[in-house]
């Protein structure tokens, strides 16, 4: 062996889910799929690899970081691969939307409204950190070639429905619409910064109405600083009346924030007030219970693209994770491929990564090392063809058993085995009970042990599951 | 807008999946995953993106053509990027069995034996072919930490479950071990060139046997031809004697195998008999009816890795298809990072693309545009609230139900929707039927309506979907 030792290590910002978080993580997908589905949603798949343009729209204010990749063939040098770059254009998504454009705008076939799901990988190439990684797993749900505001509400109503499934017991939705904050914006003169206005609004949990205030007052610190506000006193106490707004209940806040509105006669906040009134009205018609949802002024969502209402989905009992499931209405997304189309598209997206955390933090999950629920051991060499049988008939009985394959073949191995992996039992065939037509069935939380007919042995083990 | 319209297209060599192939791809995996847990398998996960050397093993007779990524910041020039080379080292995985090996060195805690189960894109820099992606989507089942051949033997099990699970009546698990095939290499004095012997074997499918002895045969045609293996007439004979093997029954392989080897006296060809002996024993004793599977000595697979037993599925049904699940024994797989530690495994990859290919030109999996069952419409503005709520109450009985969202609001619209999309109920909630307590539902296949008491809708809709 000339080769040298590899280091078996991973890429910075990546991570590995072994079986416990992956568990988990399947069965959080599984339950998400299966909401989705309830709702009419059908699943899609797009390559991880997309063309640069696709992805930034050759927008020349495209700031994100990316995975651009190139094809290098074998053990070459790999940084003197120019000549190799044979697929110079391809670039790793960042996520799952801009490919749902994409799709949209090159199949034009899909049914409208198109409702569609789709996990996957997205990369990003910030610098990682706690929590944030630069390749992670999203879940998307999108309703594309619809303006109505039901949709939205849809979006709202699978949110809760996905929460619920996943047995979280306290969560609130809270929504707002851009065209408010658009309004608002408009109203204070802010509407050429828009996007640094909605930035600093959207920290209200994190920076209080005081961090706010002093965000928005900042004066420039030289003439290039285009990001500061300046607002004036006046100003300031329209946004903090906005705002003031948190934490009413829905009634109150949609009648202040009327009067507000009146005040200042904005077409653009009106519309939005509109928009608020008649989702809250359809959550009530469903009969979404209020503890779950809520109108807050503050939720901006950062992404560029929404045009409409924004979710997010927050955990009082951790206050401190961010919002686990959100989206918006982002009408016109195709608009990079058709210039004037304005399909309308709403949706949103489950941070899977940090759902599992909340998930394991809150104990919601029970964890798990394994989904065996029957280890059969083999005894010796000459019971091993029935032992594999035994396994075979649980198996189609539906229960998930595994036979022990380890090559320390000591009945204590086994039996060890079983209990570091938390298998719930053991069934012992050795040649005494082979030959009385018996298997020995182990309890192992419970400590017991008893004797079962063979032909039995299905219909005992299901009773002991159940 | 000054930006340029970007075209909506996709990566040479990835591809979409829309619904109609998304639907199978999604029930092929469930099936797949349903089966890996009944065996006990866990699933993982890990980052589609691995260091270099992790991948190559820094081997540098390492050929394949890999993706290698550098990350890019906004809207920067593509090309002259090399300072920003910030992760230089990662590249994409080529398949899910080395990251597998990196799981196992990383972290010893992992039990053993270890069973698990993966599903994930891979990438690869070849040119692309028809019916072969630079983006492909793998399923993964592995067992690492066993030497017992019935760890070969439940991969097989698994094969035949799964075929089973996916409802393909006719398949063949063809079966082989890299011990004979080593045998014979020595004895027709092939050892040095063990790889391009076992390549020329694997066609017997697609050449036959005169293509296999043209192959063999072939002079170098040039001092650095190093893959011309010039066997003799005498060695000729012996491989095709072997391959003569070929479509008898087991006992009779076996029996003429085991001649065969006596005559050569070599001691690897005799080990790697036993095993097919063994292998065939288990299989018989497990009831795995003998149709769907034989022992066929000239399965070889190209991965260099496979050290002992070799497995591919065949559907004599598509016989250009290839192998639509296959795999191998790959002990070792974990010395590029812990020298000598020489770690056990074994197990067998799903080729998804492929077998959506199979399942659908076999018809085995009704094409299906949408999983939505009932498409509840919205008669006028006054009666969206009562649609949405007679739709959530019919998800919360389990059936998938899609509220009809689109822009055209005229019920014809609504109804062409259901029928473009195949989906098999309607109904409608007119103010007539609203006041009546009724609702009409329209069975769109036998092209039938009836009225069905608002209350008795979940009943009624249950029972006509049964």
């Amino acid at each position: 062996m000339t080769q040298q030792t590899v280091k078996p290590e991973s890429v910075s910002g990546t991570r590995d889910l072994l079986p416990e978080d992956a568990i988990v993580s399947r069965t959080l997908t599984a339950r998400v799929q299966t909401v989705c589905e309830s709702f009419g949603f059908v699943p899609i798949d797009t390559p991880c690899l997309e063309r640069w343009g696709v992805l930034t729209g050759n927008d020349p204010d495209f700031n994100k970081s990316l995975f651009r990749t190139k094809i290098v063939r074998g053990a070459e040098d790999k940084d003197v691969n120019e000549a190799e770059l044979a697929s110079a254009d391809s670039t790793l998504r960042f996520d799952l939307t801009v490919p749902l454009a994409r799709i949209i705008s090159a199949y034009p076939d899909l049914p409208r409204p198109f409702k569609r799901y789709q996990t996957g990988k997205v990369f990003r190439g910030e610098r990682p950190q706690a929590g944030r990684f630069r390749e992670f797993t999203q879940f998307d749900f999108d309703i594309i070639g619809s303006t109505s505001i039901a949709a939205d509400v849809e979006i709202i109503q699978m949110m809760y429905t996905i929460m619920r499934a996943l047995g979280v017991p306290n969560f609130v939705i809270r929504f707002n619409t851009r065209k408010v904050l658009n309004g608002i914006a408009e109203i204070v003169d802010c509407k050429d910064k828009a996007k640094e206005f909605f930035r600093i609004i959207d920290k209200a949990d994190k920076i209080g109405i005081e961090g706010i205030t002093a965000d928005l007052q900042r004066l420039p610190v030289n003439a290039f600083d285009e990001n500061a506000l300046a607002l004036s006193d006046a100003q300031i106490a329209i946004v903090q009346r906005f705002l003031a707004l948190r934490g009413l209940g829905t009634t109150e806040t949609l009648e202040k924030l009327s009067a507000l509105i009146e005040e200042s006669s904005n077409p653009v906040a009106k519309t939005g007030l509109d928009e608020l009134r008649t989702m809250s009205e359809l959550l009530q018609n469903l009969a979404i219970p209020q503890e779950f949802w809520a109108i807050d002024l503050s939720v901006a969502r950062g992404l560029d693209y929404y045009t409409g209402p924004v979710f997010e989905t927050v955990l009082p009992d951790m206050p401190k994770l961010g919002s686990v499931l959100s989206g918006g209405r982002f009408d016109g997304l195709t608009n990079r491929f058709m210039p004037g189309s304005n399909i309308a598209g709403v949706g949103a997206s489950v941070g899977l990564d940090r759902m599992i955390i909340a998930l394991q933090t809150l104990k919601l999950l029970p964890p798990a090392k394994t989904l065996t629920q029957v280890l059969v051991t083999i005894f010796n060499p000459e019971l091993k063809s029935a032992s594999m049988v035994l396994a075979q008939e649980l198996r189609e009985a539906g229960i998930n058993t595994e036979i022990y394959l380890g090559d320390d073949s000591m009945l204590r191995a086994q039996i060890s085995y079983a209990k570091a992996q938390e298998i719930p039992f053991v069934m012992v065939l050795g040649p005494e009970e082979h030959e009385k037509g018996l298997v020995q069935l182990k309890n192992m939380a419970a400590r017991q042990q008893e004797l079962v007919k063979r032909s039995d042995c299905v219909t005992v083990v299901k009773s002991v599951l159940s």
